[in-house]
């Protein structure tokens, strides 16, 4: 299994660019969240990869397969699609046949199963199904297509709370039993964090963070208490954002916290999410919006 | 201020039967979750509840006012509501003013304030934003009407963590400074647990549960240890469910835990959380979706 690789990837539409010189590579078998506030890019990056619209500049390449080889990179890329990409009166059989002929080797036994946990069947019609019950069936493709790497672009769209817990059980379930990449771009950072191993941040059309989850959960500290006695402990600390509530301030640190600095008694020292850290990362500064 | 009353509701189009029975109050000053899966009578339940339909059988009532006071008892409901009821080419700036006209003294100057927190200005039109913008202006016209029961069906969609950050925040200021009744109908339950007090459960078009949060929180309990000693601990308990990974069994339990049940060491108690009590409350029974 091989690497792929989003070398210098930039794309102008007119005078607005979309996306500026992103960079970073997504490893075989391994679970990422691709993140970013509505318009940072995210949607525009994912369609690139898969081939669907061109980037201005930069590539897209996967282990040592040159640009010659587009075919045998995309044959290894799926993204669940738009519904309106299908043409109307599309069964959710026909979506299995369509995914068997483009990857091969569609598991139709483990779609059904699922499909019938979502409690829709394979003869339903795409267009006829709610919001919800679509993102059901194109989960259901794309948890059982033959990929090596697999794009999910808002997987959880208009799911109510079961058939997220479903969803992401099911997730769990397929990586187990065949290893492959899988980047989830969703709003729902909280529902993840759990879920995926590293984490990408687009923020203003720029990658801002490219780590592992726990590598950034280890550097995200709440800092509380007097707010003299916390400007003083944060100093020359990277600071994401802070609030205050009558005298007490609480400062989100991302940084490695000092061994050396003694906390004063009244200072507390906590952690924050993922969810929080996204939120402080791409507010544009401004400490409270 | 007075309680509003939905009496015994009841709803059928044809032989399908959207509402059976709802019956419950929604008392002035308090934050409610309403909460049910796809397809429960959610969104028909709230459009009853403002007059946009009728209840097959079954009454909403306003204090003492009789049913001959419509008027009265709905000009203090306002429902954010979805936006194809607006004209084509409505501006931001006609939403505030049909609020007005419909409610009076609306709130154009935080409503300003908070438009420009969400990034946009009165003078857009509703038809030419995203998704998560056009949520933003129905939420700012909701939060600044005049009315003392705000019904917020799906009050996130579409916006992306930051601006649901701002929403929650903006809803508790909203409160403070006036309290009144806001309902909120949504699928991200863990979102809202901090912020409603009350919630009103819809399964199977019934209510199943209409408590505080705080107690239905303190009979959620899991235990987990070998399935046998977990069984014998939960004889004559609710359980809602369970799961069981390898020999170890987690039972989610909803009932007063039993002070006088002796603990075996290798059980252990914990606590789960609203969401995932929604989950076990309206998943049909069925142990493993």
């Amino acid at each position: 299994m091989e690497t792929l690789r989003i070398n210098h990837v930039s794309k102008k539409y007119g005078r607005h660019l979309i996306l500026d010189d992103v960079d970073f590579q997504l490893a075989p078998g391994k679970i990422y969240g691709l993140l970013g506030r509505n318009g940072a890019g995210k949607s525009t990056l994912l369609n690139i990869i898969t081939g669907r619209i061109f980037p201005t500049t930069g590539t897209v390449t996967l282990g040592d397969l040159g640009s010659n080889d587009q075919d045998r990179v995309l044959g290894e890329i799926y993204l669940m699609s738009e519904a309106d990409l299908y043409p109307k009166k599309t069964t959710i059989r026909r979506m299995f046949d369509l995914a068997d002929g483009a990857y091969g080797d569609f598991d139709y036994q483990n779609a059904e199963r699922l499909l019938a946990a979502f409690g829709i069947t394979s003869s339903n019609q795409l267009s006829d199904l709610s919001t919800g019950l679509q993102t059901a069936a194109k989960l259901t493709v794309a948890l059982n297509v033959n990929a090596s790497f697999i794009l999910l672009d808002e997987p959880v769209l208009g799911l109510d709370a079961n058939h997220r817990d479903l969803f992401y059980k099911e997730l769990i379930k397929a990586y187990q039993n065949k290893p492959r990449t899988f980047v989830l771009s969703t709003h729902l950072i909280d529902e993840i964090q759990q879920l995926v191993e590293h984490v990408i941040i687009l923020n203003d059309h720029q990658v801002v963070e490219n780590a592992d989850v726990q590598a950034m959960l280890d550097k995200a500290y709440t800092v509380s208490g007097p707010a003299k006695l916390v400007d003083q402990y944060v100093a020359g600390l990277r600071v994401l954002g802070s609030d205050q509530l009558g005298k007490i301030k609480t400062a989100y640190v991302y940084d490695q916290l000092d061994n050396q600095r003694v906390i004063p008694d009244q200072v507390k020292i906590g952690h924050y999410d993922l969810q929080q850290l996204f939120i402080h990362l791409t507010n544009g500064g401004s400490d409270n919006e």
